[in-house]
């Protein structure tokens, strides 16, 4: 039996959901027009008609999951037959497309379906309902008796209205666990090796490119009010509302390519921490502009005072939201760390998913934005939390969110797709559009180019050209930029913004998405501009995810031979580089993570007895686990992110007196040769975390570790 | 640390959560007012009343996390320290209770919390809103500008309607999930080998228990009536409705205690088939006697025609569901068998997931019950499709629905603790209550008594009485009664049923769930009533399932000692045991599904090639997978339900002609040694499967098989 049939059995479905809707409310209308007057019957009408309207939405929900399945199907045969030229989101659009158009042409074409739906306001008994829907409560008024004849024009009207989800839908349930998951599966080690540059690109060239993008559109405005091609108001704090919108990048389809054709690991993540990162600054910019309300007559007009108050919004969101994520994340680690739950995988696993999801819930009470909590939520809990779990509930949380967020995605994509037709308030203005595609292009432009300029002054390995034009192309807009353009379509300037960020969308993945394979050996990315044996590596990088390795985890040897790297030894060049690129800041951090956050919130790290002034011992005592001395030697196998060679550090504190229990072993006592505590232990940990993975295995055990000269 | 402080901690969160939203309100409050007139503050002052809304949700749900994270925490504290005498579905409902208790009376009191929601119906733009919820169309009137002074009356009141949840999310989210995995986790030998059993309890008893409760209640109603506690209406369908809604036993809390003590498998099939069955029961029951609408002008009498019309949708509606489950299960097997979706498990998983939910769409859209089709949709897939699934998709759909089941299951436990409290209209009548009592007891006890003699008349190993006391202790009520009971609360006599039903839970969970386990050690179930060696039985259970064997795969040996078996030779004892329990109609079915069906739907059992006439050839060798000949030994081990020793079968089909492909291998050639095919291969399976997993595992390669004299 050959996929065709399946598809057409599929389709027959999806099409068979559409129509099996119009031949029952007939039967709905007609009971509830042919009983009698009794308080009985018109409950049981009532009932009927609450039936009919809960049996729609089961159709329109199962189209949707008929069209995943659709899509789930293809997608599979697309990895099967090794198709690139389409990615698997663009697929969804074009299915959701399709299903869009069946549902606003194939019936019967609608009289009305652009004016506003009305409710009869008679007293009649049990036609006005409260219906409380996840704790708000709406007055759902039921239509009267429908006359036969209009049935299909209502009913097409409602078919369309009922594909149609509440925006909020969007931003409370289908984008927190693609967030959370990309922030839980970010690869840290080259995240952190690329900090600097990554928070440059998100916060800096987000910003510029806003202000640029906005600052155009409002020509583009401009010059449509010159021609008489605008019939609605259209003011500045809109185009930049637009430009925040449209400026968030989709992390999406950028990993799924690059993971799939193993691109050069740094490319990625820069690509990977932009995107994720910017589309926490998107949601903050935007939230900030619709924030900036200046006072007085002029309502529309620059106010310094409104700006600054709109600056310090964006501030104070992106901070709250940034302490929220973290702090759920860390009660999380010490909830798992101080109970012995990694006994009852299901239990921790409950425990993740609810600690995660109370992130964005207690963001959102607090004012502050959910989606952003709960990507540094995710951060943390990869960082922290993860060490603390069962290996079954390692699998089982990574599993869970990847389901979620996988059927998240394609619901999203093919809704944007369902939603080019079902839309019912469309404003497609060619001259916008236009407009809009070559503002984004230079938008993107003016903020990749001269922040790489200027990173690159201070970078040892330089972003390269082609790594620049790469980036370039691939600023796709995806899930986020719908999200938030289909927040607020009630004005007509947000309309005609969602209209052009969907089509911006469908371009951008369908074009940009499959000409990002032909663009990375047309740029030369793949076969070695940078760093000479991509290819050796990706083959390397390809074995080890074969053997279920995770890549990040032990970068290949080939690393080694950077060009940069001429210096007179590998092993002080590879500090100076390492020194040069992490900023101090940076370092400050990662000290204080090593020495103190990891060893109170996880079970790796050097315990804090060592770490900490002598006078804290007592705390140090409490907080430090057992196993820390215990299980040094099997955490070092286990312990999935940057720190990597952990056992080395025995040798830093062989030396101290560990009380808690004396089952350091025999192991540290072989290993702690040099007897000498240096104060640089995190430095050296640093350093070999970031760039210095390639030290042969076998050397571990007897390197000595010499203290660094400098401090800073 | 230790745990108290983290219960603090989130006590504190939770009491912090109510304390947060009483804050808010006023500040927008103060800016809706504090605006002028102009359409853009008013624009954003129905913005910011919106947030408002949205953050309240927030609140209300993060209460609800928060409460199952406290319970999570609990759980494992009892697990931990083996604390026995309160199961964790209770005590998330004292959790519930104990913050419906703080909601309801730890604020000011209320006002009028009793009086419907007034919206004011002027006409000021934007603030009647038309929000589409689900599909669902609404209107949503915003109330006015609230006077400082009644911020909090009104807000108190809006808390315990926030904390309210619309009844279908019971129905649409939380029971498919708890019902599926149910379904998926049905430990099928037990299950099969009991069938008829099974069945007569969840169908006769539940018709019976629904039918005697209904009369006993229209007598204490008659009863309430003469006395004068009865301030409204209540028919006689009504007391067969609150028969159908309590006569559904709940599956969960007995499959835990009995999972956890590891009692005998037998009781712990007919218990939990029973129950299982028993929900699907007493939902489609429940929809029948709502249906069951007189015609004429008593409205609530007997009517023939009615009542026949009534059986006719419970038959109808019934096997309505169970077609569409076993349809889509039939449809996923298909799809996983006959693509190579088992490369990626992400989407196999994301395909599995979305059947199994569409199964419940589909239903729901069909005019049938759900919850009903997702049981067998359930059971069909864990039959075909989990063969067909790659070793990580089995374990990832399985811990996925486990954790959707645990969460949904402590979600509507501690809902039913909260509703107690914050639930606005209670009636709760004392003789109604003891009346219901008094029915549930009798009740269950006029099902298990009578129907387990006849049983007792056709069954070779009898029911003990032992066991059937503990039948008729363990009817214990759960999510799927409160979800019956909340589903229409609209009327007098739905509210009295829903006040009571809620107690029941409550009782039967907290006295029945607690004191299971002394009741099991009361009644010697544990020590070898019926099953001579249980001690060393469960013992060994103990260990299969600590070495991560499915104790149901693998009777142990002292099954074989049944105090039953005392003929001549075991084996044709076995057989004949065998035969006389499984009727001719489970016979025909299971020869059928061996023969046919798991080998179109699945890469196991004999090739169709052998089992189809010859003339049907050509379908046969399309529909049968190569692996089938090649996987036939790996199989063996992989296969998880009750075909167990599948490579005996090799004997029996080893001389027909195998041309698909000729890698049937030199295994199947050494141990076709008798060369001759017999008719009755199914039923050897059939009898190796229910009875005799007992052989010696050497014995398998040699043992000869004859064909039975008897084809019946």
């Amino acid at each position: 039996m050959s996929l065709p049939p399946l598809f057409l059995l599929l389709l027959f479905l999806l099409l068979g959901a559409g129509g099996l809707r119009a031949a029952e409310p007939g039967a709905a209308a007609a009971a509830a027009g042919g009983g009698g007057s009794s308080s009985a019957m018109e409950e049981l009408a009532t009932e009927q008609e609450a039936e009919e309207s809960h049996r729609q939405d089961s159709v329109s929900l199962l189209t949707f999951i008929l069209l995943l399945t659709l899509t789930i199907l293809t997608i599979w045969l697309f990895k099967h037959r090794r198709v690139r030229f389409l990615h698997e989101t663009g697929l969804a659009m074009i299915y959701g497309l399709i299903v869009g158009v069946i549902l606003r042409y194939g019936t019967p074409s609608t009289s009305g379906h652009d004016k506003p739906f009305s409710c009869s306001q008679e007293d009649r008994p049990f036609t006005t309902l409260l219906v409380n829907v996840s704790g708000k409560f709406f007055e759902y008024t039921l239509k009267g008796e429908i006359s036969p004849g209009k049935i299909h024009n209502v009913e097409q009207n409602d078919m369309l209205r009922k594909v149609t989800f509440d925006p909020e839908v969007f931003f409370n349930i289908l984008l927190p666990p693609i967030i959370f998951h990309a922030g839980y599966s970010l690869k840290k080690r080259h995240f952190f090796r690329n900090l600097g540059s990554i928070l440059a690109y998100a916060f800096l060239g987000t910003a510029v490119s806003c202000f640029i993008i906005g600052n155009l559109m409002y020509g583009v405005v401009k010059l449509m009010k010159l021609v008489g091609q605008l019939s609605g108001k259209f003011y500045y704090t809109d185009c930049l509302l637009f430009g925040a919108i449209i400026s968030a990048t989709d992390p999406v389809t950028v990993l799924a390519i690059f993971n799939e054709l193993h691109a050069d690991v740094d490319l990625y993540a820069l690509l990977f921490g932009e995107s994720v990162l910017n589309d926490a600054v998107a949601i903050v910019l935007s939230s900030s502009i619709v924030a900036y309300q200046p006072t007085g007559e002029n309502t529309h007009a620059f106010d310094a005072a409104a700006f600054f108050k709109s600056v310090g919004v964006f501030l104070g969101i992106f901070s709250g939201s940034f302490m929220m994520g973290a702090v759920t994340g860390v009660v999380t680690a010490l909830v798992t760390k101080f109970t012995k739950l990694h006994c009852f995988p299901l239990l921790e696993t409950a425990l993740f998913f609810l600690m995660s999801w109370s992130t964005f819930l207690l963001a959102e009470a607090c004012g502050f934005t959910g989606v952003v909590a709960v990507l540094f939520c995710g951060i943390t809990q990869a960082h922290y939390t993860y060490n603390n779990l069962s290996v079954e509930s390692r699998s089982r949380t990574k599993q869970l969110f990847e389901v979620l967020h996988f059927l998240a995605e394609n619901f999203i994509f093919s809704y944007m797709g369902l939603a080019l037709f079902t839309f019912q308030k469309h404003i497609f203005s060619p001259v916008f559009i236009i407009g809009a595609f070559v503002a984004i292009f230079l938008g993107r432009a003016a903020h990749i180019y001269p922040l790489s300029f200027l990173l690159n002054l201070g970078r040892r390995h330089k972003i390269s050209w082609n790594f620049q034009h790469m980036m370039m192309f691939s600023g796709l807009r995806g899930a986020m930029a719908f999200a938030l353009a289909i927040r607020d379509t009630a004005t007509y300037s947000h309309q005609m913004m969602f209209s052009t960020t969907l089509l911006i969308v469908f371009f951008t993945v369908w074009i940009v998405g499959g000409g990002t394979t032909p663009m990375l050996s047309w740029l030369n990315i793949r076969v070695g501009d940078r760093v000479p044996s991509v290819e050796e590596m990706s083959e390397s990088r390809w074995l080890y995810f074969r053997v279920g390795v995770d890549p990040d985890q032990d970068p290949p040897p080939t690393n080694d031979s950077f060009q940069v790297l001429q210096g007179d030894g590998p092993d002080s060049e590879r500090r100076n580089r390492t020194k040069q690129e992490s900023a101090w800041l940076f370092r400050l951090w990662y000290s204080f993570d090593h020495n103190y956050l990891k060893p109170i919130l996880t079970h790796s790290g050097p315990p804090l007895t060592t770490t900490l002034p002598s006078w804290c011992g007592l705390i140090a005592r409490c907080l430090t686990s057992p196993q820390v001395y215990d299980n040094q030697e099997q955490l070092r196998e286990e312990d999935s992110d940057f720190i990597l060679n952990d056992g080395d550090l025995t040798v830093t504190y062989g030396d101290t007196t560990i009380t808690a229990n004396g089952s350091s072993g025999p192991h540290t006592a072989t290993t702690s040769l040099d007897g000498r505590r240096t104060k640089s232990n995190s430095e050296e940990a640093l350093e070999r975390d970031l760039g210095a993975a390639d030290h042969e295995v076998t050397s571990r055990g007897t390197r000595l570790v010499f203290p660094l000269e400098d401090n800073a």
